[in-house]
């Protein structure tokens, strides 16, 4: 199991230690997201050395390929893929409800095909369950409904009320000791928020996620729930926002109080040929980087930035070079997990306003 | 410039050690193929720690991609891809006789199309150097012309003339510091290789190296060229086999007495999930090892070999991940390393003989 303790504020912003079995994860906390057993063109050892306590597995892509009870009798995904720090599965409730294609949805659980290849597959909460645990990760995520939107607040209403039922079942359904988070959903609709999160405050979680934002809405209405809602989650256990997000939404979200984030844009981007730098995105593509000696990003002291240029960087992009797509994700989780690890160093010194807003301004130039 | 020593010899197979001034090459020695500015899938550093003390780039790959004036102007290509140590460059001879689409030999050079836009290019001896000397490699090579066989001996023979002439352009053309090779042509003729290399020793050139072998006849008439003819280069210069070859080869070489080989083997067959072991070649997609908890190579203490299963580099062979290539490489790589290291202290120990016999006496098992 794990435990939370939180260690120093700077108004909403808070930072933390989850301690697992598997080592400590200070908070505010990115976790690089490693769908299918690896985090996309990085070495364990090396997404380790750049910082990260924990990383994501996917359980929808894990139990598709390798398939869950494999990596079990190959003891467990930590030993599988030589990453033998904390691991988060999610539930493969966002992937079935937004990869897949659905075919049914009752209480018991939903009915899907394959993406990869048609196969009929029906997950339910306690199948969620039993797959994390062949996994075994150190924290699981309930099984939820992820509800296409827009939808009508009856609507959503029902959604959470299973995901309710369902959060229960998964709850009962756990016969490990790995630690499993709650997810509230609710939409836009801060009295369906609050309700989720009452529902399953009552069931009783390590952890609390907020689910279902990032997923289309504006920027303006993510923000506007985050400060309204955030700091209703319980202050004693971790706070996670699933799938978010850009680096300014990352900042926003730990300014509310939230502790946990993933996103594939670090990694997705780079293997597109976008840098993360502190001037902003760049297109390592673009013509003008043809003869340009300057690292991808000058405030950057990562290897990367130690030791190419843009020039070569783009030579590898357009020759579309493995080593492309190594370097450019190792330099933007680099970004990424220098971001928290700023914020975390700013909120302990109660200057996390400031430092947002000096991050901000730097970064809305766009290099 | 160069200087070659040799140290020690057993039966014709010998060590030595090559001295440049970006460093020491222990020979023999196997240079990974870095094509574009990159060994595919590898870090440089990572490349270095396996034991690599040279690779090799490709003139006419780097010459159309990114240009030899633009790594020129970013300070050669020892930092353009950040590997301080020493470089062999090729001449873009085997490239454009038969990746390009040719349109005519004169004796001045080849008019060719580029296979990646169908411009139209024209190398000449004069130009090979040019190039290469924009790329600032430790070692260059002379453009020789790579004739298709079958051919007559007389056409051969024309050949190997025109080939000894470009040579002599190629040694004039040259301004830099930079070592340069002579290339040995002649076929499966005895008697048009021994005047290719009197030829060539009449220019007078750093080391030699056995250029058409290993490009479409059997393994047997390339066997019988060794053994009948390596012991004829001069003893006190490098002698290299270019473009060998299978470990078989490679030891076969060795035993006659070559120094240097490049192949694109151990890179490329790893991408295409083939994997070398001390019982043979594996290719790990098989179902075989769905479920194998073995490593790829029970005798090898490779990175990969300690840390990853054979169902899990199947896994991520089958999905397509960028990891896959990274580990497959590392591997395949560490194994030729390894081999020609192996031979070296073999051939220290004056004990080459019985090193090769029990090699490939394991190696043609097949695992």
């Amino acid at each position: 199991m794990i435990s939370f303790e939180k260690l120093t504020q700077s108004g909403s912003a808070r930072t933390g230690k989850i301690q697992t079995p598997r080592g400590e994860i200070p908070t505010p906390v990115f976790m690089p997201v490693g769908t299918l057993g690896t985090v996309k063109a990085m070495a364990p050892e090396e997404t380790r050395e750049l910082g990260a306590s924990i990383i994501l597995g996917n359980t929808y892509h894990l139990h598709l390929r390798p398939g869950d009870e494999l990596v079990h009798r190959l003891g467990g995904l930590h030993r599988f893929m030589n990453w033998p720090f904390p691991i988060l599965t999610d539930s493969g409730g966002f992937q079935v409800f937004s990869l897949a294609k659905l075919s049914k949805l009752t209480e018991e659980g939903v009915t899907f095909q394959s993406h990869l290849n048609g196969d009929t597959i029906v997950f339910t909460p306690e199948k969620s369950i039993e797959i994390q645990q062949n996994l075994g990760s150190d924290i699981m995520m309930c099984f939820d409904e992820c509800i296409r939107l827009p939808a009508t607040h009856a609507k959503i209403e029902d959604s959470i009320a299973l995901t309710t039922r369902w959060a229960e079942r998964c709850k009962a359904a756990r016969t490990s000791d790995q630690a499993l988070f709650g997810i509230i959903q609710g939409g836009l609709h801060l009295d369906l928020r609050q309700r989720s999160l009452d529902d399953l405050v009552d069931i009783g979680f390590d952890g609390y996620a907020i689910g279902g934002l990032s997923v289309g809405e504006d920027t303006k209405e993510m923000y506007e729930i985050l400060h309204s809602f955030a700091h209703q989650l319980p202050d004693t256990y971790p706070r996670y926002l699933m799938g978010v997000g850009e680096p300014e939404d990352i900042l926003e979200g730990i300014e509310t109080g939230i502790d946990m984030f993933d996103c594939v844009l670090p990694t997705r981007n780079a293997r597109n040929g976008c840098l993360f730098t502190s001037l902003g995105k760049i297109s390592i593509k673009q013509s003008q980087y043809r003869e340009d000696p300057l690292p991808p990003d000058p405030n950057c002291a990562c290897y990367v930035c130690q030791k190419y240029s843009r020039a070569y960087l783009r030579h590898l992009y357009m020759s579309k070079e493995i080593l492309s797509m190594r370097l450019n994700t190792h330099h933007n989780l680099h970004f990424y997990l220098k971001l928290v690890l700023n914020a975390r160093e700013a909120i302990q010194n109660d200057q996390f306003t400031q430092y947002k807003k000096s991050f901000l301004e730097k970064y809305s130039q766009t290099a």
